[in-house]
């Protein structure tokens, strides 16, 4: 183990959208709060104890994932077909490996199986049928549909079927809580990890940014680990978290700087919902979001730590 | 139509790998060089006559789709399972619009359901079994599984599951032959594209580098137009396509220091083997690999054709 003093840093996020007081319970948004600020206080704890960033990324993913609180394993979002397709990918910033599952309905724990993929298969990203195979002959967890069945997202469905222009503009409950965690270890070891449910209403197999290295995620210890959430074909089209990387690799850009440009000016042009949760090599954090609000919590290196849900950005 | 003086270039592949003189028959060589002269040039007229550059990036790819010589449409290599699942995307550097289609085993032209999905759906990106639906519901022409078979790419499956170490690394008649085609048209739009059947032997619905925005396709009419060909894998990893338009869009490389840095620097550390084409937009080429050779043709703005499959890249 390094010396004590190594920085160590994480920030997570529940999805970005239309998330707004009026509409909720001060006792969801006191459940929410909660949640938030014991799962990255428990992430915090684990770096501290010397675990890998891949360790906890993937064990903090899955305390978001069993809850039905977010978009991802249980609680994700239903199809257009009334079932659900979950997506996850994570990314290590040492050598650039990476994971990533698509449109998988059988696994309990996508992300833990987008690490499988980057351990121990020559290949970075699997989808479908395909995808469950090979987590058969890993011996994964294997869940009936009912298990990622709740009610709050089977309304949604049917709010999303009722309304047909629905299918174009998204709002908010349609698409958003999407998870996924950032964090730089003892080693100095950048990790990123994603993993969601998708969009209500999704059709034909759709794949979100989430699965796709570069767009949902990207990790490289030479700038920063990054982790999206939002209206996932602008990210894909934008490749946001990679160009937010390499706008601090190419251009010596801020972590904040090239967060903020990304998110609050190039996406905002093309119209493109949601946010983003960031960290660097020195263990500063950007949570960066152009909706009302994101889901989010960190802890930087200075120990300094954020829970929210409304309200700013906040980047170093 | 804008004044004659417009310029148009456009560059083409047909996969990159170890294609080396000594392992070709003079008539297969001429063949190949016989159609890359054809392709690269009907291409070019299409650009001098005006035509869109998603037009012409369409009709040429299908070209290359529907000749047994590639790895992609009728030709597609085999997967583990001894079937085709072909990949493709498509971008217009205009307004970052892409679609890409993944793992899809029956529609005739990939490259032009990439093209529907941009164009005709709410989706960037469409895997497996929806992705057929999707087609179907368009009208688009289905082909029976014959259609694609080639006795070429069924032995290099049988060589491919006889050598166990083949699916940690992979040889060049494994993997190689993607086609892709980059375009500049004469209203200075960039368009790229890009089709395959990916790599021999694939497992679990492996989804390569070709329909994923950002590694094997991208284009951005503020830097350049990219179509990759190689190990998709760390071409995923690397953001290829991204990363060559990214450098020129943030620290002010020209189009072949970009592509070289990534292609002979980036990926050859990472022992990423394959190769990309690009044009940027006062209509220079770069046709670079570090493979012993690419199938490549390119007209530059100048009006400078290659044609070339094994010896050096070609950087502006």
């Amino acid at each position: 183990m390094l010396a004590a003093e190594a920085p160590v840093a994480i920030a997570l996020h529940g999805g970005a959208g239309t998330i707004q007081r009026d509409t909720m319970s001060p006792e969801l948004e006191a459940t929410y709060r909660a949640f938030l600020d014991d799962a990255v206080s428990e992430g915090y704890r684990q770096l501290r104890e010397g675990q890998s960033g891949l360790d906890v990324v993937v064990s903090i993913i899955q305390l978001m994932e069993d809850s039905p609180l977010f978009n991802a394993g249980r609680g994700a979002v239903y199809t257009w077909e009334g079932i659900h397709e979950l997506d996850a990918s994570i990314m290590h910033g040492e050598d650039l490996d990476a994971g990533a599952i698509a449109g998988v309905r059988t696994v309990r724990s996508p992300i833990a199986l987008a690490r499988a993929v980057m351990e121990e298969s020559p290949h970075v990203m699997l989808a479908g049928s395909g995808a469950e195979a090979f987590a058969l002959e890993r011996g994964f967890d294997v869940v009936p549909p009912e298990y990622f069945a709740t009610d709050r997202r089977r309304k949604a469905l049917e709010a999303f079927k009722a309304d047909e222009r629905a299918s174009l503009k998204p709002e908010a409950d349609h698409k958003f809580g999407t998870v996924g965690v950032v964090a730089l270890d003892e080693t100095g070891n950048l990790v990123a990890g994603t993993s969601t449910g998708g969009m209500t209403g999704k059709r034909w197999g759709r794949i979100g940014d989430s699965p796709v290295i570069g767009a949902g995620t990207y990790a490289d210890n030479r700038s920063c680990a990054v982790s999206a959430t939002g209206h996932g074909e602008y990210f894909i089209r934008h490749t946001v978290a990679r160009d937010i990387c390499a706008r601090m690799q190419f251009s010596a850009a801020t972590l904040g700087e090239a967060a903020r440009t990304v998110v609050m000016e190039e996406l905002v042009r093309a119209d493109g919902e949601g946010g983003v949760i960031a960290v660097d090599p020195s263990g500063s954090v950007a949570l960066v979001f152009n909706t009302p609000g994101m889901y989010r919590a960190s802890i930087d290196a200075a120990g300094r730590k954020v829970v929210g849900i409304y309200g700013e950005s906040e980047t170093p």
